[in-house]
């Protein structure tokens, strides 16, 4: 909290009586909420703004060089976990993009350890240098169709609910629990009345939306079609749109933000991998193509910082005024969105910023709770009540799956893989020590030719999905991420030929965000040379076991028709 | 606190498969984010809407019979003294006209009785069918430089910091003391940093603006011109067009009042008169004339609603959606927003909802602490130092006062007025029982050719202010106020001629609306009888005394100059 005696420096360093701690001299500052742009110095005192549209005197200076100043960026949902990188190294990531706030949502990791993932989320957000906040992951588990770590009821969120850094409840993706009335939801929800509650309810209409919404949900990030964003808009949601790694939701909806929304629009990435940040950006990225697509310009800029902000009532930020958080990006161009410096909490982002940061002791480096397999572990027997097995249909760029079949021959060994029909095993295999439940079956689309590939990201309960042509390079992989703590892994012919650890719990590297950019490059490279024709294999690998995406996937309890809501016998 | 119980009903109602508590059957609803007009029922659970743009069943039913259902209108600045009756009349004389909830500043009762004042309040706002909330009083006294009552700190204020209808800090309306550094202004300013702080800064601009929003100030109600709202828009201030009885600023400033601004735009009142809101209205009033004056439509809505929602951070209201606070006025025509019925808090208002609300014991019947006063406490001696005499000038309608000199015959009673220059009398009574301090001087523009004019209603400090031809009738309203426990009077040759009561701290009726309304109409005529040409004297009256404004005031104290911030010798 700001002290008397701050305060009474901030007041007079605002009428120019004083020198700031910070002058960024000639820049131009974009008003988000006229549009104009004026020339100005912008003066500033530990981390608020004290002075604009004036000049000022400071003990340091910026050089603005008539670039653009922008309020910093809000990504206003995302799992940090799908960076593959800690908290620490997504900052380090991703503050140069101008993104000076994350609100994130610690679901992974939740499933994985349960409060202690959340705790870690929270201590780390302590000492980053972008402000991280957390929302409390309202479904852990996600759903019962699988094994996950850790169960999270309310009375392990309530000791959360006040922590500086909590901003409210997480994403509520058990639309139909809610609907249902579900006791252990509706506590969840009770507690968080008068709080802020995240909403996750793609394709929810009509009535289904407004009993979702009665229990004052306030936000979705799932429209992926301007008429459900136009609905949920008129129903009082405000809308965060989506370019993520996976879902890709900025094309459909870029046409609902306008002078009438932007209030009420925000940007999200939800999961982002550091390949698609390192050659597309992050939220600067969305911006870009927002205007681009013709989004009227302050409009965009506002949807990305002060709509945010209110949406999820972050008071102190959004504008760039006397009183508000120094949070600027400074951009040589408004249109193209490239960010050149960016000051967060009221000074320069720069390497030795992020140098000087506290850490924070990894956690769940043992989450990986499994015992060895061996090949026949994934011996597939045929189900004798039918001639045809059903197969899981992968497309490029879709978690959504198709219900496919085949007819496979059938060995000792149980079903065989019919490579020339692309249809390949694919195993889930619990690895958070409490059951040691393998979930067997067949899946088409990846093109293998030869290997296995393996992931303990498994979204959302986090056990190993495996796919591969043959019980032997299955094997080698899983052991392989035994061995790693987690991780990704490619076999090719009894040999790892890439791989990637993953430790903290399963999700996360120890390693600078460059070094996991520059590992995906050879796990995809890896991927490719047995065959696999999808552009993000492990992305489609970790989102197999998911059960709440239709139609068909595979827990580790076994193969799940998501339509039906039950496993296939 | 919503239960799960609670909210497992609203959210069977919102899915249409439980009837609802209460339906408002075929409106049409204003969305205020994008101006469509939907035909839609209204479903309500408690105090909740559930589902909109649907078709419900309920227990009760409103017939909407195609009227138009917008939010209710929140008024984010006002004082609830100025409509000179309790909180409980005020809420039966101001619901009617869709004014669900309202931001006051108890500064006037804090004025006579401090904490106890603000804590009626409180009380009061917990039983009223409006949502009244409280900003706390901040600058008690106002100056120094008259007598008033009582005299809060941050230590008495603290109490009340986190009670359940308390929004934040009044306006900080010592602007200069702010931009000095004032310690007990710093102390206040910091206890509220993270939570609401109401601006007041009339003409700030420049570096002295940037100074003052250093402090994390966010709303002023106090810009008069367009140019004026326009730079504190662009320095991040939300503009609260005040259209009161005595400031009146939606002409200058409709024109800010646009799509682009209005997410950043409230309205609120100020001070209001009951004849005002009987005769013109309340914020219904002033949406009709932003309407008239090209305002966007559904834009001015917003800000009479949703936006001053989000500016004071009262998350549950300020859209007809599933999931937010059931305040809908009902109107039978948008552009002239004639409302019609009004639900507050999932309620039709009715004349029985008034009738049940519990009471409050009335506080401060004795604060007019002063013995009866002589004639001959208002001689006026000359001052031997100059042959002409300071002359406070009154113009209609204007609260700022001018400067003028008068050549005054002198008796050994000291200087006489000059009827036929239209010079009278002028005194300002202490009436706190502090010091019995009384200033004199004259003033001219009222007109009087007989008689007096006294009120115990003096902004800011409340002291007891008269005007008058002759020191029997100035002395006789006096007297009469002191047994009337405070109020309005006019006296006229030894006679008094119209009376009110106002024995709530001086200031508040004790009786209905209607009947205060009636009341100031009779001393209106008998003002106007004894030659009063001002249309409003008792309003004229009442801001004599107050030393903040421009250019020349009575105090208890004395005659104050201020421009030159000092007693006039």
């Amino acid at each position: 909290m700001t002290s008397s005696s701050q305060l009474a420096r901030m007041i007079l360093v605002g009428q120019g009586k004083a020198p700031a701690d910070l002058v960024i001299k000639n820049v131009q500052l974009l008003d988000v909420i006229t549009g104009a742009v004026t020339p100005t110095d912008i003066a500033i005192v530990e981390d608020r703004i004290v002075g604009t549209l004036a000049q000022y005197d400071g003990l340091q200076t910026i050089d603005g060089a008539g670039r653009f100043a922008v309020p910093g960026f809000i990504d206003t949902h995302l799992h940090i976990e799908s960076s593959l990188v800690t908290p620490f190294e997504f900052d380090r990531c991703v503050l140069p993009h101008g993104v000076t706030t994350a609100l994130c949502d610690p679901h992974e990791i939740a499933n994985v350890l349960g409060a202690e993932g959340i705790r870690y989320f929270l201590d780390c957000a302590e000492r980053t240098i972008m402000d991280i906040r957390v929302n409390l992951s309202s479904c852990v588990p996600a759903t019962g169709f699988e094994t996950n770590g850790a169960t999270l009821e309310i009375e392990d969120l309530a000791p959360f609910r006040d922590h500086p850094k909590v901003v409210g409840l997480a994403e509520m993706m058990n639309f139909p629990g809610v609907l249902a009335g579900d006791p252990g939801l509706l506590a969840k929800l009770a507690a968080f009345q008068g709080g802020h509650i995240d909403g996750h309810a793609p394709l929810l209409l009509g009535m289904g939306l407004n009993g979702y919404l009665a229990a004052a949900i306030r936000t979705d990030h799932e429209a992926t079609s301007a008429a459900e964003a136009r609905e949920k808009l008129a129903k009082g949601m405000a809308i965060l749109i989506r370019e993520g790694s996976v879902s890709k939701d900025l094309e459909a909806l870029a046409e609902i933000l306008d002078a009438n929304t932007s209030s009420f629009v925000a940007l999200c990435t939800d999961d982002r991998n550091p390949l698609d940040i390192a050659e597309e950006g992050h939220l600067d990225s969305s911006i870009r193509r927002l205007i681009g697509r013709g989004c009227p310009l302050h409009h965009v800029y506002r949807a990305a910082s002060h709509s945010a902000a209110r949406i999820f009532n972050l008071r102190d930020r959004g504008l760039l005024a006397s009183g508000w958080r120094a949070d600027i990006a400074l951009l040589d161009n408004l249109e193209e969105c490239r960010v050149s410096d960016v000051i967060a909490g009221g000074r320069l982002v720069t390497p030795d910023r992020f140098a000087a940061r506290s850490s924070v002791e990894p956690v769940g480096l043992n989450s990986v709770k499994l015992q060895p397999v061996t090949p026949a572990t994934f011996n597939t027997p045929a189900n004798p009540a039918r001639n045809q097995t059903p197969v899981i249909g992968v497309k490029p760029g879709l978690i959504l799956t198709f219900r496919e079949t085949a007819t496979l021959a059938s060995t000792d060994e149980g079903l065989q893989p019919d490579l020339a029909a692309d249809v390949i095993k694919v195993a889930v295999v619990e690895r958070h020590g409490r059951n040691g439940n393998i979930g067997r079956g067949f899946v088409t689309g990846f093109g293998l030719k030869r290997g296995a590939i393996a992931s303990s990201v498994g979204h959302d309960s986090h056990n190993i999905t495996v796919v591969g042509t043959n019980n032997e390079d299955m094997a080698l992989s899983v052991n392989r991420l035994i061995e790693l703590r987690g991780g990704f892994a490619v076999a090719d012919n009894g040999a790892i030929t890439a791989e990637l650890a993953l430790p903290i719990a399963g999700l996360m590297s120890l390693e600078p965000f460059e070094t996991v950019a520059a590992t995906l490059h050879e796990l995809r490279d890896a991927a490719r040379a047995i065959g696999c024709v999808l552009p993000e294999p492990f992305l489609q690998v970790s989102f197999l076991a998911l059960p709440v995406i239709p139609h068909l996937k595979m827990t580790d309890r076994g193969l799940f028709d998501v339509d039906a809501f039950d496993f296939v016998d």
